[in-house]
Formats: C-alpha cells, structure tokens, sequence
C-alpha cells in the first residue's frame, strides 16, 4: 500500500473541485494548505473550511508559498489559470508528486472537447515543471458538486495516469481514502481521455437536466 | 423513435469490432453488406456469418460497390486503413449516415494514446466525406471478444457523437436493436473523448490481466 502524504496543496483550492477534495482530505485527517492568487482568499477559504468540519487541518496561503508547503501538490485551477500557475510553482514542485486535474474548457463552449495543443494539459504541465515533478492526472470526471458535500457518495470511479508507477499509486491511494475507487489507467499521454470526458459529461448533464453524470469502469473482474 | 436502416454496410467487416455488429445486427433481422478490399474476403466473412446464424442476411462486397449498396455505413477498419477507405467511399455515401468506430491506435504502443493531427479520426472523416455525409462516431469502446459471442450481454454503454441530431437518434436506436444502452455524448468534436477511451481500456485490460474493461455512465437519472 502506497504512503500517503502527511499534508497536500491545493491550488485553486477555493474553486468547486479544489474544495471538495480539501474538505474531504481534511475530514480524513491530512493537512490541507489552500493555495489561491490572493493570500486572504486563501485564508478565508480555510477559515469556512475549517469551521464547517470543526477542525483545524487547513490553513491557506498564496500559491507559491502553498506549494512549497505540501509534500504533494494539487493542480484544480480554472484551464485559463493553468500556464501562469505552472510557472509561479515550478520550483516549488521538484520531486513532488503533481496531481493535475486540470480540465482544458474553454469557455462558453464547456460542452465541447476543445483540447489544447500538445493534446492534453496535464502533457504540458509535465513539460513545464520539468521531468523532476511527478505528475499525475486523476479526478477530472467527479462532480464538483457532489463531491462538496461530505455525506454524498461520489458515483464515479476515479481514472489515474501518469509515467511512474509508485505515483499512480500513492494517488489510488488517496482517492481511495476519501472513499472513491479508484483505477490505474496509463502513462500520462492517456490523459486526454480524462481531459476530454469531462466536456461530454457536461454535455450529458445539459442534455438531460441532470447535477453528475460521471462514468464506471466494467469487466474489472475479468 | 428513430427509424432502422433496412441495410447496413459495413467497411472492415472481416474484423473483430464489424464482425461483432454484422453478427448482430443480422441476427436482429437488419440485412448487411460486408465490405472489404478483397472481394473474396468479404464474401467468406458473409458466407460464414450467414451459417453461423441460420439466415441469409449477410452478403460480401468490395469495399466501394459495398458503400453504395447500404442505407447506413459503419466504417470499422484498422486505423492505417481509414485515409484509403474515405477516399473511395465519398462518392457512395453522400447523403448517407456514416458511423465511424474507428480508433486511432498506433502499433506498437496501442496502450498509449496518440491522437491523429486534428484531434480525432471521425473530425478528419467529416472533413474527407464532405458536409454532406452524416457522420457520427460510436462502437469504439465496445470489447470486441464480447461482441463476436452472441449470447454474451454487452456491459458497456455506447457513447454517441455528432453533429445532427436525428443521425445521433437513429445510431441510438441500432445500437438498442442489439440490446446495448447508448447514450447521445455531443457534437462530434467530443469524439475524441471516445476514440482517447479505447487505448486506455487496453491499457487496463493489460494491467489488470482481462479481456474486456468497458464503461458505464452513472448519475443519469438525476
């Protein structure tokens, strides 16, 4: 079984998806640091955090400092944020395990696969930190909306790629923790899968008035 | 209700992925035209087909006397066959919906995935075939070992892509006729999400030593 880490950055962490998984991973007892481009936004959303889980696992801070912080770093900025994020964490990343979960939409077609050049932000964001980062692409697909609140089991399987093996697994890991199954599934370059179910989803959701659809693996049992 | 095509040509009939929807939709009473490079080839498949099943609904063709003979196409060759097949179908199927499964996969490293220049196959077959043809990109996830034995039920839900509505609802509607759910997934850039999910599920087929992972979408009903 893969370690898991004693505390975790989220940048973008008072967005939709960064809050549900620091609301989640706090509730579970690991450190949470909130990164934001402003340090009192930060701060205010560990604040509400904090009170709503009636504990003190999180606290906030501006994204450069949030990344050096955490032994891991998780990347749920809006895709417009994504290049200057990169940039401002760069150094403060090297040997950790990146967690990007970074959705390419470009807005107001969000329901459209609109995959950047290079195919899948998760490929440039290893190319931007360079090959010390170990960067891994996972949650994409859950419902941020679900997965903000505590008591709503999360109905979609978690897809986790990345080139190395041991960073794939700490990453089940903390899926699982927070109590989503969880599923190896490549080298980093299978991210545009991931990446480009997220808009077909949203689709799915407009077109038939539903909060999340999400996706389940099949056959797993052989 | 969309209404069923009374025939059904398929290109790359002789493999696994269009043996599997002849084999099936033939069995549902649909007449189909195989259609191969090989003259020969496609009628072996047809006569083999037809005495598999007890019928006669099945009959081989070349590959473009086959497009002009069906009501509905499904394109189903090898990715290195996709180019050629375009070009000398376009003529035959104007006006025609096209289904496209093919999946861009590149041997070695079919566990990986490389999407063609463009983004996805099915963008570049909308391009080759001209506005006129209906394509819409489905089948590409589907376990062909599971579809080539009849009686094995099909536990993956097909995604559906493209452009015209009414060509998503009669491609909805065949693949319900052979007892699979499907599901309406967007215009037909969101393809790539389809054609991007098949080299992952071999990626996990190989790590996880099965024959067929598949998908399902969750939260549909609301």
């Amino acid at each position: 079984m893969a370690e898991i880490p004693k505390s975790i950055t989220i940048l973008g962490g008072t967005g939709n998806l960064g809050r549900g998984l620091a609301l989640r991973w706090a509730n579970s007892g690991i450190d949470i640091i909130i990164g934001s481009r402003s340090a009192e936004r930060a701060a205010g959303s560990a604040a509400e955090l904090n009170e709503e889980l009636g504990s003190e696992h999180v606290r906030g801070l501006v994204t450069e400092e949030a990344a050096s912080a955490g032994e891991l770093v998780v990347i749920a900025v809006p895709f417009t944020a994504h290049a200057d994020t990169l940039s401002a964490v760069r150094k403060a990343v090297q040997g950790k395990i990146v967690i990007d979960a970074t959705v390419p939409l470009v807005p107001p077609k969000v329901a459209r696969v609109q995959l950047p050049e290079g195919g899948a932000a998760a490929l440039r964001t290893q190319e931007t930190l360079g090959e010390d980062a170990r960067v891994v692409a996972a949650f994409h697909n859950v419902a941020a909306a679900h997965l903000a609140e505590l008591g709503h089991a999360i109905d979609c399987d978690v897809l986790v790629c990345g080139d190395d093996r041991e960073s794939r697994e700490v990453v089940v890991a903390l899926a699982e923790r927070i109590g989503m199954t969880a599923v190896q599934a490549g080298p980093l370059a299978n991210s545009v899968a991931l990446e480009s179910l997220t808009p077909v989803l949203i689709w799915i959701n407009r077109n038939r008035k539903i909060p999340g659809a999400g996706i389940r693996l099949t056959g797993l049992d052989g």
